[in-house]
């Protein structure tokens, strides 16, 4: 399991004054950014110059309680499931302050050549740091 | 069904070029607002005055074509789902220019007061917008 | 002076509801984008294919009154300032339902080559366009 | 001078591969927030609990480098100028890998009772924060 923490931000909530739910995945993305700290040069060297990215395929979100300015998102992330060209993340998001379940994101992506725009195999070195998170 | 076009904007791709898989969801959001307009005041007056809105509580999503800067996307707005306390909106977003199916979002949400935060039945006004979306 | 009209949408405010001040230049750059209507293929073509685009070099803005969601913000454009390989956009923003001046932003850009990313001379087609809109 | 540090994420850039100038602001306003840290509660209780904001009355923004991808934006917070019932933030933007200068921006707000959106007396409790960054 990989941990992220996010304060959630002024400007981060909407007419209802609670997050908008859209931004959950942008959450979601930014845990899913730094779980590749654990590679060399990490997410942006995997992006920028490898040109290796993760589109999503397919996303479903179940969502329990609000999110509001001040409270900090603890958002762990596992794969539930890892493919040949595809896996999944499960974004656990949690309210810190109170421990309270937020949402549950699963996010399926292929793993892509970014310049060719197509499903590619899994690297190994990628493969290996998604291993560490199976469940 | 309702349609709602949404030129996508210099600022709404990310580093990999293509629309990031979240603002799928602000569009479809920005659909289902415009849907409202057949109801008196359109959505802002039923959110802010009569406080009542449409926090999502399941959310899934599924991405077939990318989106990239100097797209249209053409969203088709359909409910699939409406219940006593809950409605669901389908948004099938195509590439305006090519006609490519681009993604489809299902959004599942509580109508729900929002002073309160607690689901209430749908008010008859609103019902009768979201049966003529119905399929 | 071009119009470009755009309204507040649910997400667009914070947690003090009313419209975030950085949001205000998304709004600018916006109008602008607009303002490239009346080139063939519009802004899309200019940045992507011709690969030409107006990166900011100097922005100042006064605020004035707040915009909420639900507000139309009615964004008068022009061109104050034009010169060799720069050009100064002036953003006059109002809202659109009561005429109050929410905001005035002045937006300097160096029309620049996007893959050097350096200064051009303006493009005669682009300087005919912004010439339509000088003060 | 207060120090905020920000990485540039996948999602930050525009078409331009760039980081979209509108967001500079949101980088800078996140600073601001971080240097009420010292204050108890932080920005979220300053706002949230005491209703207390900074709206912005007026900015300026100097470019002078991109940031991009996988940038660091390494953000000083000065206050040049501290007034009765204002303040201005100057946040000195800064690549942190190579040192290069990316941008200033100075954002002049007006300390605010936001129920009442008017300007008041900067509570003493504020000042002594913002005093401890004064140039």
């Amino acid at each position: 399991m990989h941990l992220y923490e996010r304060p959630i931000r002024f400007e981060d909530v909407d007419a209802a004054r609670i997050v908008f739910f859209a931004r959950f995945f942008n959450y979601g993305h930014e845990a899913m950014e730094s779980l590749f700290d654990e590679l060399e040069g990490g997410y942006v060297h995997l992006t920028m110059e490898r040109h290796i990215g993760m589109p999503a395929v397919h996303v479903k979100a179940d969502f329990k309680a609000p999110l509001r300015y001040g409270d900090v998102a603890r958002i762990e992330v596992t794969l539930p499931h890892i493919g040949t060209k595809s896996c999944t993340y499960r974004y656990s998001i949690f309210r810190k302050g109170d421990g309270v379940h937020a949402a549950t994101v699963e996010h399926t992506c292929a793993v892509s050549d970014l310049q060719a725009m197509k499903a590619i195999v899994i690297p190994d070195d990628v493969r290996v740091v998604l291993e560490r998170h199976k469940v």
